[in-house]
Parts: C-alpha cells; sequence; structure tokens
C-alpha cells in the first residue's frame, strides 16, 4: 500500500514489500559534476595564464549531453560511450572559450574531468547504510570504465556497475531500465530508481521500477533549474541519502 | 623485463609497467565452490531424511559446468545464463542422486547455493590490498545476478562487475578476455588475468592480457586435480591473494 503524505508524494508502508535492489541515477544525483568539472578547468586555464568562467564551461559541456545522447537514439551515431561523446562536445566547445592550444594528453585528461566528480556530502554514508539491506548499483549513461573510476575517486561502494553500457541504450529508452531488472534476475517491482531528476523517474515508472526521488537543489548551481517536487511517478521522496535509508529502514 | 624465478614462473619486474586493473576467475580461484555446495548439499538432505555423498554431488553438479556452457559455444543454445545451466545440470543429477520431491522453491534454492560460496581464507584481504593499487573485478562465467550476491554474500570488494554475461561469451572464448580490456578502456597488457586454472590463464595471454597464477590446491578435495605449477603462460605465480599483493606492491 502506497500512502500520500503532506507533500504529496507516495510512502512505501509496510504492506507493500521493500523492494531488492536500488539503482541510482549518478550524475546530480550522487555526485557534484557542476562544481568538480568547474573546478578542473579553473585549475587547467589558471596553469595556463587563460581566463575562463569555469562554472559557465561546466554547463556548456553538461548542455551538450542530452543532444549528443540523442544522436545515439536516433541512430545517427551507432553505439558511442559516454566518454566519446563527452569529447565531442568538449572539442567544440574549447575554441568557444577560447581555450586553445592544449597538447592531446591535456585534452584527454580534461574530458576524464568526468571521473573525478565528487560525491554529495550525504552520498558515501547514505549508500553505505543503503548497501547493508538492498543491493545498490549505478544505473547511469556513464559508461562502466567512467562509472569504475568515479567509484573509486569518491569511494562510492556499489555492489554492482549497470547502465547504458551494458543495455547499449541510453536513459530515459526503457532498455536501460528494464536491463536493470534482468541483470540482476529481479521483477521491475523490485527494483526502484533512485534520482534527482522526474523525466529518469517517469521512465522508470513506465517500465515498472519503484522510483525515489532525491531533491538535490544545487545540481546546476544557486538559481539553477533543479527539480524540486516529486510528481505522481514518485513512490518515495527524500532529502537526502541518509532520509532516504531512514525511510527504507536501511 | 620478466624473470624466472626457482619454480619457472616468471615475474613482473620493476622494467615493466604494473598493470591497471586486476581480472579474477571465481569459482575455484576466489571461492571455495566445492565445500560450499557440499555443505547446502548436506544440509538439504538431512533436513529430507536422506543420505547423499555431497562432495560427489558437488562434484557431479560441476562437472556438468563445462559441457553445458559447450552448448552455447557450439551455438545448440541460444546464450543462457550460467545460473540457468546450473539448474539444467541440477535437474538431471537430482534423481541421480535419488534426492527427489523437491518442491519448486527448494529446487530454486539450492540452485542459488552457487550464490553462497565461502571465499577461500585469504581472499577478502588480499582483495582489499589489491584494491588500493588496482582495479580489481571478477572475469567469470557467472551472471551477473550470481557475482553480484556471491560479493555481498562473502564481502568481495569488486570495483564492478565483468564476465560472460557481459560478453555474451563463455570462457575461454577469446571475447570475453578482450571484453575486459574493453569494458575498461585499457589495452589487454594493461589488465592481468588471475586464475587458478592454467587453461584460464593460457586463454587470457592469447588476447594478450598479463597472467597471474594462484595455486589453490585443495579446489577439487583432497587428492583432486588442481593446476599446481605455473606453465608458460604465467608472469607471476603467488601462493595466495596476499602473496599476490605483496609481489605486486599492493
Amino acid at each position: 500500500m502506497v500512502a500520500a503524505d503532506a507533500s504529496g508524494a507516495r510512502r512505501v508502508t509496510a504492506e507493500v514489500p521493500a523492494p531488492k535492489a536500488l539503482v541510482f541515477d549518478t550524475f546530480g544525483t550522487v555526485v557534484d559534476w557542476r562544481s568538480s568539472v568547474a573546478a578542473e578547468v579553473q585549475q587547467l586555464a589558471r596553469g595556463k595564464g587563460l581566463t575562463v568562467d569555469a562554472a559557465k564551461f561546466a554547463d556548456a559541456w553538461r548542455a551538450g549531453y542530452g543532444p549528443s545522447m540523442n544522436r545515439v537514439r536516433t541512430g545517427e551515431l551507432p553505439w558511442t560511450k559516454l566518454d566519446d561523446l563527452h569529447r565531442m562536445t568538449l572539442d567544440r566547445i574549447l575554441p568557444e572559450f577560447n581555450i586553445t592550444g592544449l597538447t592531446e594528453d591535456e585534452k584527454a585528461t580534461l574530458n576524464h574531468a568526468w571521473h573525478r566528480l565528487k560525491p554529495w556530502p550525504d552520498a558515501v554514508a547514505g549508500l553505505t547504510r543503503l548497501k547493508k539491506k538492498f543491493i545498490i548499483a549505478p544505473l547511469s549513461n556513464g559508461n562502466i570504465s567512467l562509472m569504475t573510476e568515479l567509484a573509486k575517486f569518491g569511494g562510492l561502494p556499489w555492489d554492482c556497475i549497470l547502465g547504458a553500457e551494458l543495455a547499449r541504450h541510453y536513459k530515459p529508452d526503457r532498455e536501460v531500465y528494464q536491463s536493470a531488472a534482468d541483470f540482476l534476475d529481479l521483477k521491475p517491482a523490485d527494483v526502484m530508481m533512485v534520482a534527482a531528476h522526474l523525466g529518469d523517474l517517469r521512465a522508470a515508472k513506465g517500465v515498472g521500477l519503484r522510483t525515489a526521488f532525491v531533491t538535490r537543489p544545487l545540481e546546476y548551481g544557486p538559481g539553477g533549474r533543479a527539480d524540486l517536487k516529486p510528481d505522481a511517478s514518485v513512490d518515495v521522496s527524500a532529502k537526502d541519502f541518509n532520509d532516504l535509508a531512514s525511510q527504507l529502514g536501511a
């Protein structure tokens, strides 16, 4: 049974069996991509004696994310891993920000800024609690090597790594959500998608996964356009991963 | 540079860059499948008032492993995950051991004995050391859900889970070894295969991976046919995972 609380979010109550696995959107939900990427851009620019609006650079890079995946989704590009899509966008925006003369090594290192993103302050503690009760795995558009290095960088205690590269589809394609249930040998209803993005949760819900919304008000910076209120696709709404762990009894 | 030691094994010396990732055969190399499966069979039989040679049952079950994967490898069966191959073998041998009248739930639970295999005594400590210096992942014929539950059961601290289900090929098909390098975005020479089985290491070497041999003399029980001496396919030879960690400077 699912009951509505004051905020309109529905909470899983004792009558509903707990999910067996929690799968997590990662960029924005688990890690703070914007300030992490901006810090690396800032450091590189300083070393080169350049002046760059690093936060604007991070935003421009991230703005290429959806459109570049859509090129794969529509078949314009064959399957291309996110590292390579990130690189295509990087190569386009570097001259737009007047960053020129980087060596190939410098560009490759900068592209891997996405492998070195800081977890939100509650993420590791919350995941560590949740791991005791549930299988926990990322279900991200990031490729396996990216997600693996990200986990090592931030100490994210995943049980396994799932996501777009295994399904060879990008979220919000339904194949990605279905693949999580299939690889874990679970019914979709035994899997709960955790994300700060309602679009991700709506797509997961469409495949039969349960959903948990975690707010990340600063994902896009102060004054950014983060989702702040759950909608009808949301089963559980939490303010961070520790709150989610408490609500799920972990 | 690689130097021969007294046992004939070659050791990676300081002139050779260290590998970046270690991938592990799992059944027999990381976990003791034989005594673990036998213990579950013994417990089930006792509860049913049956007398079964549990070690012989475990051996018979494992004897179905290679032939059942060969049915996939030759195309006789479509891609079939190891849990399902285990179940086919189980259904065949239960009557051979006069174990009858099990419910579907009991058979399903017994089949998942392969998700509850005890790590060898040095495995978790050795992996924990190796994880500080290298990416560590299983490269097993076990499917993702099996490997995920096995890791939770035994506390195996993998960074990610690779293997047959991702490659949709069973070892020793070269596609499995190549897939480890591809998913990790590494050259094959930057990946080291760790196994107690020379056949696995020879196949890995054929794809360009480096190799570490770890002896598990009791894998097949006292008097079993474990590989005990490295051959020419072996770059590093170790007596257990702690020894391997020491030799690799972890």
